[in-house]
């Protein structure tokens, strides 16, 4: 691996373990055994790693977040809630500090609206998927509240968990939290659909 | 005010304005127009002052989810979410860093499970007395992954809020994320105490 490339792989190991905040240059370049000057060579600071990272976060999940206009089943929906944490428990570091990392770097507080907002029309698309297929029944109000509480989990459940857990290591419980945003979708299944995902729990969690 | 409660009120002020990550104890002095001398002389350091605005939160948090053995209406439990909201908002700092903070301070992290704990008994307490009136019907297994959601909405909407809205500020919808709450309870609601709620919902948001 070329120097600049390890230099985020270290950054997003320590980022996540530690937290941002508590990770600077000097450390990256002690763990990676490097001078400082060397990092600098490649980033001038913190701030050029960050936005590096937070653009092949972004990438990855864009990727994700373009849901093909198809029929989905509610395994599709489980596997894809499954994809989107496991990216962003790739990049945990963003979600534990999300306020204040947004609150310093400028740059990426204006992307990740975009994200949030790509993330509202995605799980719209799979709920509108359920719905055309006659899987889902609720009312626009419904869908609207609905559609903002799963995101809001997505965003915030790998954060809460950790704490939940009392954990300070970068170990998420995934499946728990796929499990417990399925939870919220379940009462506006139909009777049969909710049976085949109540099954799915349990296989699953 | 004495010098020592102007500490706290200031700290709180600027903690929940900037960060606490952002904020050090000479900026509370110079914002206080006092010498860093005075303010260690009430305070040894940062740490003491989070201590001790810690300790009040916990105290106006586990007054508040001290939830009542009576039976609980519709509109008390949309006012006892306000009421924690607005008590969450009043020391947001904690909860905008709140994976950062409880990691750098060790003592507010074994407290900090402790008021997730209570949330959970609270929220289940005002969820049986619906059940117990015969307002809402759910098997064991929804209503622990619906607690479980209530008390991560509770724990991450005010942050998420802040990202949401893209305000960098202080201000916090609180109507909205209690109205957000109250539409993942609403599908487990019978139909008459549903309908209820949702005119609630209306003139309320």
């Amino acid at each position: 691996m070329k120097t600049k490339e390890r230099v985020l792989f270290v950054s997003l190991k320590l980022f996540n373990r530690f937290g941002e905040p508590n990770v600077t240059t000097l450390q990256i370049a002690d763990e990676m055994n490097i001078s400082p000057g060397n990092l600098y060579y490649h980033y001038k600071n913190k701030t050029e790693i960050i936005n590096e990272l937070y653009s092949r976060f972004e990438t990855e999940m864009f990727d994700l977040l373009d849901v093909p206009d198809i029929d989905i089943s509610i395994e599709d929906a489980w596997l894809f809630l499954h994809l989107l944490f496991e990216c962003i428990a790739r990049y945990q570091f963003l979600y534990k500090d999300l306020v204040n990392i947004l609150h310093r770097y400028d740059k990426i507080k204006a992307r990740y609206r975009r994200m949030l907002t790509r993330k509202q029309s995605a799980i719209a698309a799979v709920l509108g998927s359920f719905e055309q297929q006659d899987m889902l029944q609720a009312s626009q109000t419904e869908m609207e509240a609905l559609c903002e509480n799963v995101v809001l989990s997505i965003t915030c459940w790998p954060g809460y968990d950790l704490i939940r857990q009392g954990r300070d290591d970068d170990q998420i419980e995934l499946a728990k939290g796929c499990y417990q945003i399925m939870a919220m979708v379940a009462p506006f299944l139909k009777e049969s659909e909710r049976a085949h995902l109540q099954q799915l729990s349990e296989a699953y969690v």
